[in-house]
This record gives C-alpha cells, sequence and structure tokens, in this order.
C-alpha cells in the first residue's frame, strides 16, 4: 500500500474524523491530516490524495456545513460512509471546574455539549476552534481553560480527562463519508444523496416527494438549508435507499429534472448500518 | 402606555432585535432587554413583560436554534412577525485590518459574514457572544479586536465602523417574530407555524403534504432540525398561508395528528411582507 496517495482527514492525529478513516483505511494506510474541511476537499481536488474523510452529519446538531456547501459547490462525490458513536470528554489540566473560564472546541462539539456547558459552565466563553484535537493543544497551555474532545486526542496531547460523556444526548453518533472523484460501484444494497431546489410554486415538494413513491424509493433523510447564494430559498438534501445506476432511481434522476430548479447527484455508495 | 407591562427583547439596547421591536411597538412604550433568547421567554412566561420579541430566522443562516427550541419545549406562542433587512458592519478602533486579531459577534452574525472573513481576516479568532451589541463592547476595550454589528450598535457604544455590508449575501434579511400567551385574532390575511415529528414509514412525509394539499394550503416554508431528544429522528418545521381558526386548517390539523407521532401549533399571526 506504500505507493499508494495517501487518505486526507480532518486533522489533526486525534480528531473523531481520523479515528473513522483508520477504521475505514486500516493501519497500513497513509494519512494526510488537513487544518480544515475545505481542506479536505482541495486535497483530494488537487490530487494530493486520493480520498478524503469529513464528517457530514451528527444526529444531534444536524449537518456539518462546511461539508455540505463544499460537496454543493465542487466536483468530488461521497464514495463511503461510516457512522461512530461520539462520546465527548471535557479535557483540562484544571483539577476541578471553578477555575475554567474558556472552553475551546469545534462548534459542532460546543453545540454537542450546549446544555451540559449551560449547566455546569455557564460563566466560561465558548470559543470555536478548527477541530476538537486543536482545541486540546489550546487547553495544554492554559491552566484556566478546557477542550471539549475525544478520549483519545487526550492521551496523545498528555492533557486529563476531567468529565467523561457530557453530550447532551447519550447516544450521540456521528456520520463520516469519503469523498472522492467517481461514484462507488453498486453493490445492491446502496444508498444516493441529492441536493435539490425546488421551483417556487404550491405543491413543489409534494410533486418531487411522488416521485420517489412512485418508484418504491425510500427516503432515509430530508433537510433543508437556506440556499446562501440567494435569500430565502433553501436547498433539499435528501438520503434513499439505491444506487444511481440502480433503474428506478434513474428514472427518479429524470423526472426530478423536470421539476426542480437544480439537481445535483452527490453521490451512490455501499449502506452502512446506523450504529448510534 | 406608561401602565402597559414592558416589551421583552433579546439585548442590550443597539442590537438588531432591539431596533424591530421599536418598530413594532413604536417609541411609547417601555422595553426590557434581556441577555439571551432563552430570557426573553422567560420574562414573558413568568409575567415580567406583556410580550417578547426574538429572531427567528435568517435568510442565509436559517433557523435560529435557541428560539426554535424554547418555542418546542415552552408554551407560548406566535404573534406577529416583521422582516428587517440586516447590513452588517465590521466595528473597532483599529484604523486598517492588519492589527486586528479577535472578531466577536453573535454565531448568527459570524455565520452570515463567513466569506468576508476568511478573505479578509483569515488569521483572526472568531469569537462568539450573546450578541451584536455585547460584541461592540468587547471590541470597545480591545484595540486589536473587532466587532460586527449593526451601525446602531456602533453609534450607542462609540465604537468607529471600519467596513460596511460585510455580509455574504448581499440581501440579507432577519425574521424578528412577538411571542406572547395565546394566538394573534383572525385577520383574512394570516400565517401558521406548526412544528411535526413522522412516523418511521415510508412515504410519511408524502402523507402529511398530501393533507396540505388537499386542503388547499399553500407551505411557505418547510424545514427539518434533528430533535435533540432522540438520535436520527427529526422535527419538522412548516409555515403556511391561513389562521387555525380558518375551516381548512382546523381540519387540517385533525387529519396531521393521525398521521404524525407529534403536532404542536406554535401560532397563528397577520402575515408580513418580506423586504429582504
Amino acid at each position: 500500500m506504500s505507493g499508494a496517495p495517501p487518505v486526507a482527514y480532518l486533522g489533526p492525529e486525534g480528531t473523531f474524523t481520523h479515528a473513522a478513516a483508520r477504521e475505514l483505511f486500516g493501519a497500513a494506510a497513509t494519512y494526510a491530516g488537513q487544518v480544515t474541511i475545505e481542506g479536505v476537499f482541495d486535497a483530494v481536488a488537487r490530487g494530493d490524495a486520493g480520498c478524503g474523510v469529513v464528517p457530514i452529519e451528527n444526529s444531534s446538531e444536524g449537518s456539518v456545513t462546511q461539508a455540505v456547501d463544499a460537496l454543493i459547490d465542487g466536483a468530488l462525490v461521497l464514495r463511503a460512509e461510516l457512522e461512530l458513536p461520539i462520546a465527548h470528554c471535557l479535557v483540562s489540566r484544571a483539577a476541578e471546574l471553578a477555575p475554567i473560564e474558556r472552553v475551546y472546541s469545534h462548534p459542532q462539539a460546543l453545540g454537542q455539549c450546549r446544555a451540559w456547558l449551560f449547566r455546569h459552565l455557564e460563566r466560561a466563553a465558548l470559543v470555536p476552534s478548527v477541530s476538537t484535537a486543536a482545541a486540546v493543544r489550546e487547553a495544554k497551555s492554559d491552566e484556566r481553560a478546557a477542550a471539549i474532545a475525544s478520549r483519545l486526542a487526550s492521551e496523545i496531547h498528555g492533557v486529563p480527562v476531567l468529565r467523561e460523556r457530557i453530550q447532551d444526548v447519550a447516544e450521540n453518533a456521528t456520520r463520516f463519508v469519503v469523498i472522492g472523484a467517481g461514484d462507488a460501484p453498486r453493490t445492491g444494497a446502496d444508498k444516493t444523496t441529492l441536493a435539490f431546489i425546488l421551483r417556487h410554486e404550491r405543491g413543489a415538494l409534494l410533486r418531487v416527494l411522488e416521485i420517489f413513491d412512485a418508484e418504491g424509493i425510500n427516503l432515509t433523510r430530508l433537510e433543508s438549508r437556506p440556499n446562501r447564494r440567494e435569500a430565502w430559498e433553501y436547498v433539499f438534501f435528501t438520503d434513499f435507499e439505491g444506487h444511481r445506476d440502480d433503474a428506478p432511481v434513474a428514472r427518479a434522476f429524470d423526472r426530478l429534472r423536470t421539476k426542480c430548479v437544480m439537481v445535483k447527484h452527490l453521490g451512490s455508495y455501499p449502506r452502512a448500518p446506523r450504529r448510534g
């Protein structure tokens, strides 16, 4: 495997994404940690990495905005998925909560622990960092700071765990995806991710859902987010069972294009079980 | 009006919400600024304020999480809405961008200016604050800091405007709502906001949209967010034309209750024009 291009991931070492990449590609692969999610997409698009691993959705906070925006704007597609349970630790050199004035973490992790932070560290400033592992490095140099991160990151950087399992929803899980240049081949147990923008007319979403229903396609997720290019316009994201090469999916795509302002296929890939 | 209970709003003075409250209730009303959105809901629920004003949705960033969560969890409902165009300023004591190391603002405002910040202040730390006006107070005491806020907040706190209109989407607008103890009376040009949780079965959302379609009800918004109480479960939020006391809306409510795990009416109120 030593000649294969590296796997880019949202680093540094010790992030939850690092753990997901290791589970997906194993100990023999080479890895290249990137500072941001956009950096992972860039490394793959430039060819510096063969593929990339990024978080795309959390069970309590929803979509990871930067990953979704990069998919919409770029040419890469999803090639695989993996769901990992996420247990957050409060990591600090402080021996108790009282002296902690600042809590560093990725905004997603701060959001996943919002109620806990409000109950236990109401006066602390919440400081966003580019990753949970970067947050641990901040907390390492500051006795009045803590980070929210994985146990792995605490071990790598040698900062003690002060509290465990501080996420607001006990069964917290994140879905990670592999991004690359083309679809994964059809396996017969696949999933497809799609983005679309509706026409401004009554019943537009109903007409779209009827297309899926008529083809017997089961939507497993439907979310909407504002389109950052136009005020009060929404982009819908949906996951469903099936591969782009399955006849019902191909027919649905053709019909969708006649009913939507925009339809973008974001990838077809083998379905992974939910574990959160 | 001096005997009337005050209007609670997301303060302090100079926030965009303050401007919205002034436009809705006028100069003669008395106002009580609150530190958080949850604080506005609490003041109204306790009876310390007659009603409250909070932001609920932005045209490029989507729903304001804290407001939506407080509506889902509490007993207050929407009684009126107002849309205001939002122009963000970079406010700082610094004379140029180079010395700025920190940018303070509400997370929504940081999000609305994300691309601008990346282009012009890539190395600056982004520090969340409870409101745009509170951010200006932080920037007042720190020469290496800036805040993202309104021109009004810059004037109130005496901190100069360094750059204007830095929001990523030029036509940026926020929808503010009045919250209170009961529905506004029917006017004939009303809007209703509703939350629902689907059953876990194929076509569940299609069945719900068919109910609205059969009653001739036009959905103007449909968003979904993770349910913070249960992993991988989503709450849908929808706005549509009509009042709870209109017969088609009342019939749709009855039918929805038979198709959903949860249905919660979040208010019926006069429709305001979009101005963003």
